[in-house]
């Protein structure tokens, strides 16, 4: 591959001569990691005049790098970078620059400073033989030849000059008209199409609405809830209360006098996976009203409800249009796709479009249209059966594990769903016991991060079983029993 | 079509018997359009099964709507949609719903009250013959063919597990790497991983830049600019200083003591076209330096550059690490993308990482993958050059056209772009000429919302010619000319 000629540029502000500055420019590329073994840079010719300066002093700079071994010349095909050019330093920051800002005065507020819960998860799960981890689908389940058929239909002819525009801030009709007349009516939930809005992912869902409602308002979080929920609604500016859950998830009579805002997880409470039944939905429903309160409703993971029908949404029993629904086709689909959705009065949908239309405009068209074909041939609805049957057998296969090796279920969900939240025997730490199993290729998630500080109960866990091959839970589930037996390690 | 069982729930607080409710279920699913003519309903056994009642209950309600024309029967293979069923309302807001929430006292604050340029422009511009319009490009002059092989290429087997995770807060390496190494490079900017983003388009990086360092400062805008800039420095707190451009762009010397943030377009002023000399280069970096001022520089349209190569980006002579830069693939690839990127110090990077995480998490990977594999072999490349050259021929008949009739240009930029800045002769307001051109089919864009209110002049225009064809842009240009030569109408 030759090196475009556009890529280099002499530093204006760098010292010596034409050529020495020259030299340093290939140089710099090198050791830079730009230029790589093997290419090919310009002509002397191209060079020069790219450059705006003599042939003779780009030749001589490419011969002090061939003496110096950064280049070799292989006759008359040119000028190469050499394989014994000194090594890139791992594309690290550039020791030459000298950052003259001061950071911390000038930015407005710190975003890195909240719990990093998704990130402290490996990046390389995959290498780990019992990854017990929530929110990474089972790529062997995912229906990729269908997937890819929707894709090439959306990339045709047909779609491709609609999906090349800017959209403003407008969705794709085709995704928003399958959601309207078949995916919320499943809910138990009937909406006009200006009541809803695509956003990129649940978060992104979650996000908008929060920006929107939550500013200086007291505001519910369950607690244990989602932990990114917090960070988000801090950012907001709300004032967090956060409520703990029991069997039955929230319990309305706990909400604190004056509640703006109430977060919730009604289907599946995450993570403890408890649904909320009946008379609380209406309790619920009847306190956010007698308190001006609006309801953030995250349905999460419903679809997965293979042991029982699910329930339907508490934005189903909504007459006043004081719930906000946020869904998701990230988890079901794939994570990576990043697909959601807000529905909500129409008055609050517009106000969110422009929110999302000033931060991002809109979600690209051609993702959307692909799911909205993914969708309306039917291929969602046979894949979260697929998936539905594969983690029932392994929600089997982990609860026998579990009454075998003697663990302690916390919470399991009456519908499904795919994980356990686990329990421990008091005093253990399972941030250390997940440390522990690192090592014996074991990955479980540590509950303490989706508790509300300061005082986090630390004997919790999540079982998920999304990720991990049925034929492996049973050794997976040993190993977390074995390592419970063991004295604690560490301090 | 069967119309899936699932989409159906009994109303808990409906009233009247169960036959009644069932009617009434059925009834408005066709009232809202949610079933359409033709699509067949779940049969009475399976209805009966889903909603719990007897199937007689089921049959008798079938048989009302049959009596009623709602439903038709096909003898053995059941009930319809029938043909002659009330029309739905066009799935406008569903009437029967009474919204008892005060959305003026819930909402912590408006986000439609700002102009809305983009949205002004007619969603049907492609049925004008003669669109004068930027920002969307012309469907056929993009690489179709090599974009889906591409698009096939990322959702094959290789990259599929990696593209259907969720990647926490990361970034697809591939095309990091090579705007490390190939694109930023043409702009004379060397950085390393961790001083770039990827976002969702440019609009999205800009936003980010600005929640990150614009709250409580003064911060500087063109006067003219991209309007949508102004709204969301203004979500973002910013204290908004419009400072005049003229035909070299941004006057360093201009600019109000004790600023704090510089947002500027140097490569090509948008929307009058200018490029920011050296001389003033060097000046804005000096009097930022002095001032402890963060330069925002989005360099827009750097590829268009047709007629000259581009000068270097700003940020190429950043020393300080002062300027954050604004990239984008959107307007060159196609808008309906969304992807750009920020270039900036890798604290800054990691602060706007952990916002974007927050926000939308990261841009969908298989767009970002795709992406990467249409730079690196090469096809952007070539199809820069190809939008280039049918750029620069209308661009000449643009300005053959132009001064034949006698229209004046305000700025036309020296290296290239895909627009014309337009002046009219004293007092015509385009608001009015726009709308009396669009009568005629042609589009142009008026040019008041680029500047800073209260007293925006109204007698700019911007003509863009990307969307356009090459052989209508002399009759459009005639069109506008006698438009101009007519007394003004309206008020």
């Amino acid at each position: 591959m030759v090196i475009p000629v556009e890529t280099f540029f002499l530093n204006p502000s760098a010292q010596g001569t034409l050529q020495a500055r020259i030299q340093q420019m290939v140089a710099e590329g090198i050791l830079s990691g730009r230029f790589r073994h093997g290419e090919k840079l310009p002509s002397t010719r191209k060079m020069a005049q790219h450059l705006g300066v003599s042939r003779i002093t780009v030749t001589l700079a490419y011969t002090e790098l061939l003496a110096s071994d950064y280049l070799v010349s292989r006759g008359r095909s040119g000028y190469f970078v050499s394989e014994n050019a000194p090594e890139p330093p791992d594309f690290g920051p550039l020791a030459s620059r000298q950052d003259k800002v001061d950071w911390d005065s000038t930015l407005s507020r710190r975003y890195t400073t909240g719990p990093r819960l998704d990130m402290d998860k490996p990046a390389d799960w995959t290498r780990y033989k019992y990854p017990f981890i929530y929110g990474q689908t089972d790529a062997s389940l995912f229906d990729h030849a269908n997937w890819r058929l929707c894709a090439m239909k959306a990339l045709g002819a047909r779609d491709f000059a609609l999906l090349t525009q800017d959209q403003y801030d407008q969705d794709d009709r085709e995704l928003i008209s399958f959601i309207a007349r078949h995916t919320l009516p499943r809910r138990g939930i009937i909406a006009s199409e200006d009541e809803i809005l695509i956003t990129l992912g649940a978060q992104n869902a979650l996000w908008l609405a929060a920006q929107l409602v939550a500013l200086d308002r007291k505001t519910v979080v369950e607690d244990p809830c989602y932990p990114a929920l917090r960070g988000l609604l801090r950012q907001a500016g709300a004032e967090i209360c956060p409520v703990p859950v029991d069997q039955d998830g929230l319990n309305p009579d706990a909400l604190p006098v004056d509640t703006k805002v109430i977060c919730t997880t009604p289907s599946h409470q995450c993570p403890s996976s408890s649904t909320l039944p009946r008379a609380r939905r209406d309790a619920l429903l009847k306190r956010a009203a007698d308190m001006g309160a609006i309801i953030i409703e995250d349905d999460y993971e419903f679809e997965m409800s293979f042991l029982r029908p699910p329930s339907p949404a508490l934005k189903s029993l909504d007459e006043d249009g004081r719930v906000i629904y946020v869904g998701s086709f990230s988890k079901s689909l794939f994570p990576g796709l990043r697909l959601g959705y807000l529905v909500g009065s129409a008055e609050f949908i517009r106000e969110a479009r422009a929110l999302r239309a000033s931060v991002l405009r809109h979600p690209p068209g051609h993702v959307q249209r692909t799911a909205a074909y993914f969708l309306s041939l039917g291929h969602y609805d046979a894949l979260i059966r697929k998936i539905s049957r594969a983690y029932a057998e392994r929600r089997q296969i982990t609860e026998t594990a579990i009454l075998h090796h003697g663990l302690e279920i916390a919470g399991k969900g009456a519908h499904g769903g795919s994980s356990i939240w686990m329990t421990t025997p008091d005093g253990t730490d399972t941030v250390k016991l997940a440390n522990a199993l690192r090592e014996r290729s074991v990955l479980i998630e540590p509950g303490a991060p989706f508790f509300a500080g300061p005082d986090r109960p630390s004997s919790f866990f999540r079982l998920a079983y999304s990720s991990i091959p049925a034929q492996r839970i049973e050794e997976g589930v040993a190993r977390i029993a074995e390592a419970l037996a063991q004295p604690q390690r560490g301090g």
